[in-house]
């Protein structure tokens, strides 16, 4: 398949030298997935500045940021209120020998939004979380099973990430996968493993990367709660990704469905480093024994950040816009290939998109327009879903539809 | 046992209500190692002000602070020149979509810092680059037993924690336990578990909580490190906590031990959230097999913040000052001890000392002594070593020993 050029090549003279010296002190170079090897050929690597909706990278490129760090950033990087917040904590302590009041706050906050939520502990990554709910599930049921979706993502640790190098079989003995919206197939394992699963852990909806995603369907949702009363295990929703971008509290609150635990991180302090789980009641005392601790967990900066983050979500309009946004965005992008003739299919919820080429091998044309919308001054993931932020105005997602016109066009005349 | 009255007794009106709301969002009200549960009746929660050597409760009670935060702080609170180059970074950004220079001029630091390092890592907790070492040390000689020590601590999840609350024996099926300073029980286990040890990891010296410290036999050492040679297996320094508080390198260096891997965390960044895992590079190619990400573990500010902190450590007489007040309060703490004829003893190295009272059950001297201290204006934990900081003066701690003079007074005169 031969491909044109893009309009404009963008040079990474700067970005390039930081790889080469990163390539000698980091195995690899980098790792993990900011990895821009699993972008385009001279995707950028290294990121200079911030601000709202836009960031620049170390050659002095600007993007309108369609990925939001990954997730963290809800309401645009640097936004004024959340900044101000993170100062007035900073300048009294952060990790400090015990909680701050914003400890406090912040549980308050959390429990008041999130309809499940009776109380809340905090950690640093979303492997914190779904790992201490994990624990949890087992230490309440004195069961071992945990049920997990094939192919979803619940952290980087052994038990859970998506590799094999240097994990154990021992390591994930005690899971059992089903299928994401089958129900059937959950309920073939409960059969299977009768009286011994403890929990069933599942995402907010299918976002595995790589593939087009999949909404819940609620009938789904209604019957793993059923399923795990029926047999007293443990329901938790991993929020992680999803969180506070799909409704203002869980993501399962919609189909009127309350797990027993939920899982958040990312978005919930606008980037700031904090994971927490939420839980009802009924595991109140079970929580209380299972053992969880970090170095960094208590500290007051990311709290702070967070009950700014989460108050401007309530207080503002906020999410209506991102999902307007959202659905501007996915409207032009169906319009536009379907104009140009191109068979894609946008999946996900508007707020958390995801474009695909369909008829390609190893996401190739997926990844060749990535590029040549980024050649264009946006910056989105072939292999993994976007993110809106609160902060995007009419005007970026314009610009953005704008640049992947272009690409749509590109990619077309060369087909 | 019966104690007199403190001289005078601290109120807490502020943190106890804080507490009460706690208790209501929060399991237990708190968890893990800050909870004052662990100290004594009346011991100060939540706190609202930090700076340099000192701290101050959310009651307005002013500590000499001799824990540091449990060890990150290792510099005193809010250093000027950390604080600096966090500003800087952070009007940039923190977490953005891929890392910024301070990813690789710290990773260039360590390197040129540490002398059995030729690449490092990234993450956020010290379980995560303890957790990260252990696979590695797997998937690199792929074998599966980790040796440990009977009673180290190396982290939170549930491989490693000291808890069995939620945790499943296939979690920890392929650890076997050693005695600290102990070759033979070494050697027993690789004997025991012929061709299937993949790694021996190590505290950087015997600092189990509650317990006296033990410094590391330089036998025991290089013992260790010519067992995993002879058994093709990876030795792993878990310097977590003591890293940079007893040379600027790997802890081991003063007895001529390269480990493989190293693991970083609590003061390599002054209180911002950091890990890191640094190794040698016969390991680097399986470094980059290893699943290894995270939402924040790119971000910027940790990393400026450690470099700062890291150059403030090799260009200033930190350390040896660190060394002389610890040496001073070390050598005050015996005199006085021995003055008022109290079996005390004090262990461990001197920038990270522990006291605790001999002959006592359940830590109950050495609870009221620490006590008493923290109500004459200095905070040290009667169940975990403490640590000094290159912010400490001779002021602070002939303050200190003000204090633990009189601490001591009041427990000889109930004996």
């Amino acid at each position: 398949m031969q491909f044109a050029t893009p309009t404009a090549t963008l040079s990474h003279p700067i970005g390039e030298s930081l790889k080469s010296r990163a390539a000698r002190v980091v195995p690899g170079g980098i790792y993990g997935h900011l990895d821009s090897a699993l972008l385009w050929k001279g995707a950028p690597q290294f990121v200079k500045h911030a601000q709202g909706s836009h960031f620049w990278d170390v050659d002095g490129h600007e993007y309108i940021d369609m990925m939001c760090s990954w997730g963290p950033i809800l309401h645009g990087h640097r936004h004024p209120v959340v900044e101000e917040a993170v100062a007035r904590q900073a300048a009294m302590v952060d990790c400090g020998n015990g909680p701050t009041e914003a400890f406090v706050e912040l549980a308050e906050l959390l429990t008041d939004t999130v309809a499940h939520a009776d109380w809340a502990m905090f950690a640093k990554n979303g492997s914190d979380v779904t790992t201490l709910a994990v624990s949890l599930a087992r230490a309440h049921t004195r069961k071992r099973v945990i049920l997990v979706a094939e192919g979803a993502y619940h952290g980087a640790l052994p038990w859970c990430n998506p590799n094999t190098a240097g994990v154990l079989t021992s390591d994930r003995e005690y899971l059992a996968y089903y299928t994401f919206n089958d129900l059937a197939t959950v309920g073939e394992l409960f059969a299977e493993h009768r009286g011994d699963v403890a929990g069933v852990i599942v995402s907010a909806f299918r976002h595995d990367a790589s593939y087009d995603q999949e909404l819940t369907d609620p009938a789904f949702a209604r019957g793993l709660r059923l399923l795990c009363d029926t047999h007293d295990a443990v329901l938790i929703v991993d929020d992680v990704r999803a969180g506070f971008r799909l409704t203002t509290g869980c993501s399962w609150e919609e189909f009127d469905v309350r797990p027993d635990l939920s899982a958040w991180s990312k978005g919930i302090a606008n980037g700031y480093p904090i994971g927490a789980l939420l839980g009802s009641d009924a595991l109140r005392p079970t929580a209380q024994t299972v053992f969880a601790t970090g170095s960094f967990w208590m500290a007051g900066v990311p709290m702070a950040a967070a009950i700014a983050t989460l108050n401007l979500l309530k207080d503002t309009d906020g999410l209506t816009r991102m999902y307007e946004r959202g659905t501007q965005l996915v409207g032009g992008l169906r319009a536009q290939a379907a104009h140009h003739q191109l068979a894609v299919r946008v999946t996900g919820p508007v707020t958390m998109p995801y474009l695909k080429f369909i008829d390609e091998e190893h996401h190739a044309l997926t990844e060749r327009w990535a590029a040549e919308v980024a050649q264009r001054g946006a910056f989105v993931h072939p292999r993994h879903n976007w993110f809106l932020s609160t902060a995007h105005t009419t005007d970026d997602i314009e610009a953005v539809l704008h640049a992947t016109d272009a690409a749509f066009a590109t990619i077309a005349a060369t087909l």
